[in-house]
């Protein structure tokens, strides 16, 4: 039998979830892709419970609206509501039968999920309930290495152990945890699967070629989850694969190259995703090496991909990185929207520009991209971090969904106008292809994540890639009760510790939207200074007087002109630029007024000594509920809250002494800084 | 025939150099050890060169005394100076001979190598010339792992390319390379070495055991060249690779241990000289973990190696690397002086205490560390670093004779009081077993360390370490003589060059000797505030206000009171304390007046942009000859000067804009800083 998490957690498909569904008698339509998937899902389950329908308790049934018409149960039809679309579901009850219906296998697949999720809520409903996906892409993006040995390790930023799809150099062997993954996602309705890192390397680029078919068996064990894979492509493969001369987007030799390595690929995976291109950023190469631009860079694939359907990601983290600190004018923040705005219209309609939430680099404070408001004729999904890079490495509780709910609810084409959420869906503009993408945060780990609460952030980029309306605090509801079903307590202790972890971590780490104040290289842990004088664009420009990056237009980089009004006219007025992104957008004295009524000085000192104490608080809330929790969850956690707390004072002692050495205005509750 | 210098560049050893010597009749009596060797060097050099006897040159005669006796030259033996010691020798002229002898075959090897530097001002001496060690310890220390995919590479803080020992976890197979540089050795004197580095890893530990033949072999190389072969030793080898619960220095079990391992090394290499231990220091394992002190941990080393005329060199090298940097009490620079104090008296006579030349870590300025004054009834060993780890990386051109001149020449025990060179000639106490150590700047490298110019330190430190009253400018000319011979514009440049590079290094980094601004981990480049958060006890605590360590006894840590008088006194008066000092021991206002009569801070600045001017007037110096040198040596040179150009700027601009922003002081003189 299909071994289901036989080596690690199974996080929110605890096995126990399904049983007020396998309670009932269950009866799937059809034996075609995700149909059959459920079946087996269900068969699974039960074999685990020794679960059997309950005698009285009704029947479910899993069709496809084709299926139900073909069964003549237009009655059932008629009732579904207004709104199907593919991948979607509706629950129709129909006498003692429950209908899941949709228009393909893929919407029974995340009916079925949802199902287990929501149990007798959603079982015992009395009128039709629709279900569809917001988003029509929501993809997941592995940053994993086929070699551990590189500078970057097995995964990149990851947190949690090795890749769980590569080791020396193939892809691995046992592909059990690689299904469990795919259900893992699946069941949040993730429906894209970049394979590996943005960061192409030798061993990666052979993907495309000599390791063409475990890409193939890896995208048959995501179609059974409704999953489509992609591969991240190096720019530069006509010449390390194909033994071209250039990579010149222009030149047809090239271009036929794209093509009939392409034209391979579907020959193998005939329902393969597309690319992920990471180019002309970060030392990889790009279209720029040729003069060329980027949408003469990614046009080129998308002419290769059309005839099957496939598309490509485009990453839009094209910045300077060979900045020099002494350059004043040259502003990182501006980077992505100086770079692609002009280029709106220029795009292939099956390009997607990846936009990252901010201009910067998933710092755990900015503003939103001004680019994602910008491109009205262009493809565009909203990149999210999932992987705790910059918020704590997996080993603070840092639940980010409160973050990815502010980005998505931004007006940013005006009080009135789209919300990131509107224009990430393709609403806005009429965009099919548009969506939202994050970057994993797996590994080999048997809890997945490293920190076992942090599955409730690759279960809220799930949920919300599929409905971002969705509550932050009702999502971790929704993860805490599958994860610790029946233990109230400890669900309602972990509501408190996590529900507000990210403006806790906010708090005692870089202070007012500055960012960056982070080791370099590691991103772990405090340097105030780690990223001052370096090439990367990232700065503070903290002196005895101030501290903060001018970006206004009257006397900064310009930045806050980039987006549309109001908020580059708030923005850009100290007095109405919100407190938490003060010194984002501006740099101010040490005395300056913020609007919530503290100095600057006094500000960074308030969060920073709140920021601890709400760790402090945090810890000794877990305490009292740790015995409720199995021994080796229970040890992990503990172990990677003392550590959070050891690092949280540690952010907060450098943090405070920096700025009081600089500023020499002392902390005006007299409390200890060193 | 023996490969001379087959696949590296020779150094100060061309065969050309000894021209003016093959041009004479070389008469090697004896054929026992190394006048073996000295044979065996005068037929290489005349195979090498075609140069052979010149008629009428007169003939150079090595013989022991022992061997003129047997011959009966009593007239040249009662014309040697006075004051003849093992490994020393005379040169006495005899007619038309010139007569090189000494008391044992080691002496006829210095004086080989000494008529092959010295050429026709030794060959033509008309009068005896004594030239004897004044150290007894004269060793060079590798810090080479046999493994390079550990942290820290193939050779610790090496710049020059791989070890030239080990690969792979093996001794090398081909020696020619090692016997070449037992030839680089001997020739400045060094007579011994320590085969690998002070951290001692688990495939290292084994040198002891399962290696011990290859080592024999190593040994027997060196051999042939008057140096004896030292290990460095796990503390911990006895539970590793005795398999013994603990290594307890007074369980009698381990101090067994000791002895059989130590029995089966001299079974195997006679003549080996010992062992060198890092102990209880940066994670290293040590006495301390049982409760147990230096003088505990040492002796039963040296008890193993006492039957065998063994040596246990015991660094001192003790700290806390695990400081917290709140805690304003713990000082660094205390802790060797205050750990091996109080042990004074309790070492065993074949142990000697290896002392860094200052108190702190090899920075480019520190004062003399004052335990190496302190230690009155203790063999001790000044350590000095040939790898430039905190002085460019062998890319800066740092010619550092003239650093070790002022630390050996410093009278640590009061005006009228002992040097430390006199101290570490084991003069001061009448200790047999004294001397200088360094850590070996080269690798597998063509040119052995990296930079061509770096050569001049490893040949340097052989010079002094043989007559630590050789001027620095004398040591330069003689070694630009050997390198460049017959090229005088070059030696002359990079007279210019290379003389005052140590102290342009110095004004272009950390200021007043605060030391520790570099980039954490690696210690290349600027990094102001890199350690100063940190566990590692270096710190500069800059304020708003001011900069540097209180380490007076008045108000601050009270390191200043570890110096004999007058220095404690001088140290501790800002007024009298030497101003390349001053942050080193105050903790200064940046409006300070300095001895100098400038402010610290506008010291600062006038230092960092006097540095970088002569880095650039070094660069133009040798521009203009460097058409003169082989291309290989010459691009060679003049990339690395680049790269020093570069990084003298960055130095200058990132530590100026760091002490303007934070004192907001400008330049007096009004140029940028950034």
């Amino acid at each position: 039998m299909d071994p289901y998490f036989a080596t690690s957690d199974p996080c929110w498909l605890r096995p126990e979830d399904a049983r007020a569904l396998l309670e009932r008698d269950v009866d799937v339509r059809g034996d075609r892709g995700c149909a059959a998937t459920v079946r087996r899902e269900v068969a699974l389950l039960r074999a685990l419970t020794g679960l059997e329908p309950v005698a009285g308790r009704g029947r479910v049934v899993l069709a496809t609206l084709a299926e139900l018409g073909g069964e003549g149960r237009d009655d059932v039809v008629g009732r579904v509501p207004h709104g199907l679309v593919a991948e979607g579901y509706a629950v129709v009850p129909d006498g003692d039968d429950l209908v899941v219906t949709a228009l393909d296998d893929r919407g029974l697949l995340h009916g079925f999920y949802a199902l287990q999720r929501h149990g007798e809520r959603l079982l015992g409903v009395d009128r039709p309930v629709l279900d569809v996906p917001t988003n029509p892409v929501r993809m997941i993006n592995q940053w994993d290495n086929m070699r551990a040995d590189g500078p970057m390790g097995s995964v990149e930023r990851g947190y949690a152990g090795s890749s769980i799809f590569y080791a020396d150099g193939r892809v691995v062997a046992d592909r059990a945890r690689i299904r469990d993954y795919a259900r893992l996602l699946a069941s949040v309705g993730i429906n894209a699967l970049s394979l590996n890192n943005v960061n192409v390397h030798r061993d990666e680029s052979r993907l495309l070629t000599e390791h063409l078919g475990d890409v193939a068996d890896l995208a048959a064990i995501l179609r059974e989850f409704g999953i489509a894979a992609y591969l991240s492509v190096n720019f530069a493969a006509p010449i390390e694969l194909g033994g071209l001369a250039t990579a010149d987007p222009l030149d047809p030799d090239v271009a036929a190259w794209w093509r009939r390595t392409t034209d391979a690929v579907y020959a193998a995976i005939p329902d393969f995703g597309g690319y992920v291109v990471k180019a002309d950023s970060e030392n990889r190469p790009g279209p720029f090496s040729y003069g060329r631009d980027h949408a003469d860079g990614a046009n080129v694939l998308a002419d290769a991909l059309a005839p099957h359907g496939g598309v490509v990601f485009w990453r839009c983290f094209v910045y300077d990185h060979l900045q020099d600190w002494r350059d004043r004018s040259t502003d990182r923040a501006r980077a992505a929207y100086d770079h692609f705005t002009p280029l709106d219209g220029r795009f292939a309609d099956n390009v997607v520009l990846q936009v990252k939430n901010g201009p910067m680099d998933f710092q755990v404070r900015e503003p939103v991209s001004p680019l994602i408001g910008a491109l009205e004729r262009t493809n565009v999904a909203v990149e999210f971090q999932v992987t705790q890079e910059y918020t704590g490495h997996q080993k603070h509780v840092c639940y980010l969904v409160p973050q990815w709910r502010e980005v998505l609810d931004f007006p940013t084409r005006g009080d009135d106008g789209a919300t990131v959420r509107e224009i990430a869906a393709g609403r806005t503009f009429g965009r099919p292809l548009s969506g939202v993408c994050a970057v994993s945060n797996v590994g080999d780990d048997r809890t997945w994540t490293g920190h076992p609460l942090a599955q409730a952030n690759l279960y809220g980029f799930g949920r919300l890639a599929w409905d971002p309306t969705l509550d932050a605090d009702v999502v971790l509801d929704e993860w805490l009760a599958l994860t610790f079903p029946g233990a109230g307590e400890v669900q309602a202790a972990l509501r408190e510790i996590m529900a507000g972890s990210w403006l806790t971590y906010e708090r005692y780490t870089a202070p007012l939207g500055v960012g960056w104040m982070v080791t370099p290289g590691s991103h772990y842990g405090p340097s105030v200074d780690g990223y001052e004088y370096t090439a990367w664009g990232t700065y503070h420009f903290a002196d005895r007087d101030g501290v903060g990056v001018d970006r206004t237009v009257a006397t900064g980089t310009g930045f806050t002109g980039q987006f549309h009004e109001p908020w580059a006219s708030v923005y850009e007025d100290v007095t109405t630029c919100p407190t938490e992104l003060a010194l984002f957008c501006h740099h101010l004295p040490y005395g300056h007024l913020l609007r919530d009524g503290s100095t600057v000085i006094q500000h960074i000192y308030d969060t920073h000594f709140a920021g601890v104490e709400e760790v402090e608080a945090m810890v000794a809330r877990w305490e009292g509920v740790a015995h409720l929790v199995a021994a080796e969850v229970s040890e992990e956690i503990s172990r990677r809250m003392a550590e959070q707390l050891r690092s949280a004072r540690e952010w907060r002692d450098q943090v405070n002494t920096y700025f009081w050495r600089k500023s020499g205005v002392p902390d005006a509750r007299g409390r200890t800084i060193h």
